[in-house]
């Protein structure tokens, strides 16, 4: 580590930390947790490179937030409460102003820190030759076996959806076409974790998984690991106000959708006679949750128009390689 | 993620998770641990780029060990027994030979696996623009309250080092100048986390690091986290017979000893009733543990010749910024 870097770190990081434990201030070759009796922890860590999760000129505050916020779709998915992070920053050699993104950064994760009830734990910031490149490694808890799988669905039963689809594709394909659009912008630029809906699912929700990669796509992994199929009636697939306006002027967009990614709702299945109780979390956090199809003995992935047409094509989520 | 992604997890990540708890082969959003009772939880995370941390070269494998290798040194430093690790990766976009580089990456990892006891919890693999890119957060346990810190050094106590000091340093320096040297390479490229050691100083030392920004940088943390200074004498600064021999041919390499880094070995301090333990735990790991200095009421750090001399002349570690 360099002065610099002790500099960044003394300034900008340790404050996010605190003084106390796990981290105190940073001061230390690694953070000391003593976790919570009667808790399961929950471990997850996603990475962001500069040009493909986000685009290089996005407020660093914002970029902060989402590199936190999907990482807490993960824990959300798994019925978790975040508990702190770590994070690696890989910044430019020479990179103009980077006092001022670091305390853009931060900021933003002290906002989200705040909002969401974690704290940070560690991390490194070193230099790269490369676009800015982040990871964050995200710790939560659960009530001792209360985690929500992905391997639990059962044929016949219900699929679910929170919030609706397709506004983060869509807010992408608005900032990559240069279409007005601050609300679906905003879905894409800044997703909310589900967090409060996990924690509520546990014990009703037979499986679940946060939506990032498309509908089509993540169903994908809960019907594999249960060995079952799924039949979604497209019709049924909530879409919001800002969504249906933009698809009415560009119809080639519809399939984003079901294919388009970086939704980060939580798709859920749960039996028949759970409706009620989905009711009730759906009322109390004022969230709609929408049955959306059913899980089929039958494997394959089915999205039906309202002609009965399957909508799939074979089509896959974003190709990194 | 795409098909390409899920693939490369499958094959080659998926067995690094194993089949059950915490990670279930890496199907669910995040991995769910069960903490031991009686332990707190270590955590740390280091993030490496080829052209920086290693070469872009370096054998695949090589990368994967020396990447977990400096994180299981952070918890050796903290007294920890590891435990799992997340990993995240940044491959470039249409890299060449992907699937041997990653088949390379992950026989290293495994080889490592075996070595220290540890399994995979999770992570994620994108693709970059820049450089490849990775970084892990290994977690360990304590036995509860035992955790080493930096923070502890009383005036008057003895300063010891595990081991030998500027090796990897030195294994660098041979890499660049293209010195044929292997045992002083191999120090550099595969560093030896001293995590036996670490376990046996809890309520032996007051204070402990690992040494990886040079033996004069990093004493620094403990002399401000203690308010007090260090007086070290370079005879007494256990060097190997390879870098000795090289020093004789490149003496204006000898700081290398003291400010170099790479070097992963544990600095602590421990007061002088502690020595017999000291010189028994040596014995017991048939590692060298060497007094090479005392921590002093003034601050500032000195490192004296043999002529009363102070070697350090303001000299930094590596500067990222």
């Amino acid at each position: 580590m360099s002065s610099g870097e002790f500099d960044l770190i003394a300034r900008y990081f340790a404050p996010l930390a605190g003084a106390g434990a796990p981290a105190y201030g940073l001061s230390d070759d690694a953070a000391i947790l003593s976790p919570p009796a009667g808790y399961d922890l929950i471990f997850t860590k996603d990475a962001l490179v500069a040009g493909v999760h986000f685009f290089p000129d996005d407020p660093a505050g914002l970029v902060a937030q989402k590199a936190l916020r999907v990482n807490l779709s993960d824990l959300a998915a798994m019925g978790a409460r975040p508990l702190g992070y770590l994070l690696a920053l890989s910044l430019p050699k020479n990179m103009a102003g980077i006092e001022d993104w670091v305390a853009g950064f931060t900021s933003g994760l002290k906002k989200d820190q705040d909002e969401f009830d974690l704290s940070l734990f560690g991390g490194d910031t070193v230099s790269t030759s490369g676009p800015l490149t982040l990871s964050v490694t995200a710790i939560g808890t659960v009530p001792k076996g209360g985690a929500l799988r992905r391997n639990g669905a059962l044929a016949g039963e219900d699929i679910y959806v929170s919030g609706t689809l397709g506004d983060g594709a869509l807010g992408l394909k608005c900032l990559k076409d240069n279409i007005d659009n601050p609300s679906l912008i905003k879905n894409y630029l800044l997703p909310t974790p589900r967090l409060a809906l996990g924690q509520k699912l546990s014990g009703i929700a037979s499986s679940a998984l946060d939506i990032s990669d498309g509908l089509a796509g993540d169903i994908t992994h809960i019907c594999a690991l249960s060995g079952l199929g799924a039949t979604i009636d497209a019709e049924l697939i909530p879409v919001s106000d800002a969504a249906g306006k933009l698809l009415e002027s560009f119809p080639a967009y519809n399939d984003l959708i079901w294919n388009g990614g970086d939704d980060y709702e939580l798709l859920f299945t749960a039996p028949e006679h759970m409706a009620d109780e989905i009711k009730d979390v759906s009322a109390s956090l004022m969230l709609p949750l929408t049955k959306i199809g059913h899980m089929t003995e039958k494997p394959g992935i089915v999205i039906l128009d309202d002609k009965g047409k399957n909508l799939l094509q074979g089509q896959r989520g974003y190709r990194h390689f």
